[in-house]
């Protein structure tokens, strides 16, 4: 159709003629005249068919159907004007109408925001839910702050590189999803928790500057508000120190707001910075939401939190990392951690990133030095038999001259559902999980034929 | 390090007191002087060493060492200029070397390009061979493609829309990689093949204008030049006829040549178009390589092929689909389709794009009226239980209100080797699989413990 206009442009075309297309919305009928909106990507105009040929074919017409439409743009008379609206001033008088698609009456309303609908028929439905205008702005917000990002990182000599998918298990505090293989059966392949492991191997390759919007896969028992797979804005940088990668983090933050959400306001800049041990203490959390008004959705208040503990007991009184086994710690903790001494006590590199009260981010300064990497597997309790067989290439890789290096990984979806002011990630994700990770649309996961499983040499084990 | 120069900011700053950082490359003992070129993300320049204490520090130095050195930028004396490469009319004299990282030898050459070596060793050390200067501008180039294409669609009203990886299984010509789902035992996520069905049901939700950089996963036999995870631009357009996909793929293609490549020659704009029958008839091949010289790297022959059979027979007779069951007939051939009549002259409204003799890409109208797709499946030989249980989503989506809609898919590996000269896709990706699906550099896939087999509930059937 190459001739459609875009219900957006109407406003300066009033007395041309146009071909439109969309999907009918609401109708009214006033005796002789039909009344109805038409949606398209771009908004909603009203259309008006008066007596005449045309009045058979959109008195046919029912909720959702796709039409064509070639009518002439008017002023609405002054009593009809609706200020409050786009497009609310002028109407389209209707010349022809095609139908392009029926539509079966949709399972509920599109006319609300959803939010009164039990969550699994939007998710069952979700090619309808996604019509509801909020959802095609969550779409197109994310998009751009997506976009935003790119483009800054991207002038500020920054490359994203796709790193894999089917990869190897590596121990980041959740279980993995295995992928069998068939050509190698009875092997696994692994899907990444985070490309942790990549991006440091990039470093030592000698990207200075990497950045990625990479998916990211956690078999978790008790989701809450998170899902099997999500995105993380992955970055990482070679020769540089934790005020640096913090300062670029920050102005990123800033200029983002700034361009895409002008009428928010950040509370604080610079960021407050906060130690570990002053949150827990002025606010009892790590991640504070420092808002003076908790309620106030229009204020951002970002905070740092640092000086984190690098390790702590498990319940059998083993050493477990807090946050990230491949930190660093801090500088004046090196020699406590190659020595194993006063584990309690050794401070990490770590900086996390609070918006309102969520983590959004977290990264640190990496052990760039393959020994004090070694050092931290041996507190977690590994033998040298396992560092190796978990780690080996990455030890091997940082044997090969490294630089020193370190970056952050941003909860992208948590990001985009705070700015977009939704209270779940699932309202900024077109297709999202169930609770159970569950796919409701597709079916997913389900059955597959013997065939299958013969091929993977796989058998389920019902016992 | 805040005041780090990065070495291709040099040439502007003689006589100026620098400080550098990066890694050891070739060096030249020359008695009491010790010449050597350090190499950081932005290039080389070499450096000079003379008596005094800092000598005992360069002495030590040896290949791929990571070091920060603060010096002198001089011009070099006349007779040492080298008017062949970046920087060689300049020198900078050490004042103080500190070593960041060691590097054990590496073990293989990394002054040459890298081609002379078995791949296997290059991707077990896929972080050293990933500092060759050629895999360096691999990685830049493809960033540069790939942030091009996305502000050209994003300009003109695409938005980027994320799709699900744990996904469910879709016949679309080859086998999927499955993923066991730990909750629900005994049932699988698969893999997308592509986002194909997402992105119609994106069409449905109102998407009028989308497009991803995909990652896609087809676990196949025999290889070749494939991986078993790649990479798609995978892009569909709401109200749109075959002629506007094409128009829109042609001038952005030229668009990117002419920005990213400028030395580079398109043969021939508009780019030909060829039926399938015109290209097997002239050439013998439907993806006819249209340069004069086949070996003109520097010239770029793109055209179209399009009015494929839509079905063809497999050897046992039944019929099987030439490129996308999801594809539309052309108009005049609905009729055809609809009633199962004369199967094997149906055109498809498929269009292929081929550049240099591959396939770089292959689109469609869709389908967008289920009975048209229902009557697809049933010339496939799917009866109505098979047709429900496999495509009842997407057959329910297209009877609530689908808009006509077609898109298409690139191979973004393929284009990408091809523009930057690589004969393989192996060398634009940063970490690519053997031929057999391995990861030499992570060990991918690997054994799994029997305790997470166990939380699969599966066992390996090793008969």
């Amino acid at each position: 159709m190459q001739n459609r206009t875009r219900i957006e442009d109407l406003k300066n075309r009033i007395g041309e003629t146009v071909t439109l297309a969309g999907w009918v919305d609401v109708r009214r009928d006033h005796g002789q005249l039909i009344f109805f909106d038409l949606r398209d990507g771009s908004g909603k105009v009203q259309l008006v068919v008066g007596p005449g040929p045309v009045h058979e074919t959109a008195d046919k017409l029912r909720p959702e159907w796709v039409i064509e439409v070639i009518g002439q743009i008017k002023k609405r008379p002054e009593k009809m004007v609706n200020s409050e609206i786009a497009n609310g001033d002028l109407e389209v008088e209707v010349g022809e109408i095609k139908i392009l698609n029926q539509a079966e009456t949709p399972p509920f309303d599109l006319q609300t925001d959803g939010r009164e609908l039990a969550e699994e028929i939007r998710l069952e439905y979700r090619y309808l839910d996604l019509r509801r205008p909020r959802l095609q702005q969550n779409l197109h917000f994310r998009h751009r702050l997506v976009k935003f990002i790119r483009d800054y990182l991207s002038e500020r000599g920054f490359i994203e590189v796709e790193t894999p998918i089917l990869s190897q298990t590596t121990p980041e505090g959740a279980r993995d999803y295995l992928v069998p293989s068939r050509l190698q059966p009875g092997q696994f392949y692994a899907l990444p928790q985070s490309p942790q492991q990549y991006k440091q191997l990039l470093m030592v390759a000698g990207v200075e500057k990497y950045f990625q919007i990479a998916r990211c896969f956690r078999d978790e028992d008790t989701r809450g508000d998170r899902q099997p797979e999500f995105t993380q804005l992955d970055l990482e940088m070679a020769f540089v120190e934790q005020e640096e990668v913090m300062i670029l983090n920050e102005t990123l933050l800033i200029a983002l707001v700034k361009e895409l959400l002008p009428g928010k306001k950040i509370l604080q800049t610079p960021f407050p910075r906060l130690t570990y041990r002053e949150a827990m203490d002025e606010y009892g959390s790590d991640r504070p939401d420092l808002r003076p008004n908790k309620n106030d959705s229009q204020t951002l208040a970002f905070c740092w939190i640092t000086d984190f503990p690098f390790f702590e007991k498990t319940e059998t009184g083993a050493w477990t990392f807090t946050h990230n086994p491949f930190s660093a710690p801090k500088p004046e903790f090196m020699e406590q951690l190659l020595k194993g001494e006063k584990i309690g006590e050794i401070i990490t590199s770590q900086y996390d990133i609070v918006l309102n009260g969520s983590e959004i981010g977290g990264g640190s300064i990496r052990n760039h030095r393959p020994e004090a990497l070694r050092a931290v597997f041996r507190i977690l309790g590994y033998d040298a038999a396992a560092i190796a067989r978990n780690f080996g290439h990455l030890l091997q890789a940082l044997a090969r001259g490294a630089p020193p290096h370190g970056g952050i990984a941003w909860g992208l979806d948590r990001l985009v559902s705070i700015l977009a002011g939704e209270p779940n990630i699932r309202e900024v994700i077109a297709f999202p999980k169930t609770g159970e990770g569950r796919d409701l649309l597709m079916g997913a996961p389900a059955a597959v034929t013997p065939e299958q499983l013969k091929e993977l040499k796989l058998k389920i084990d019902s016992r």
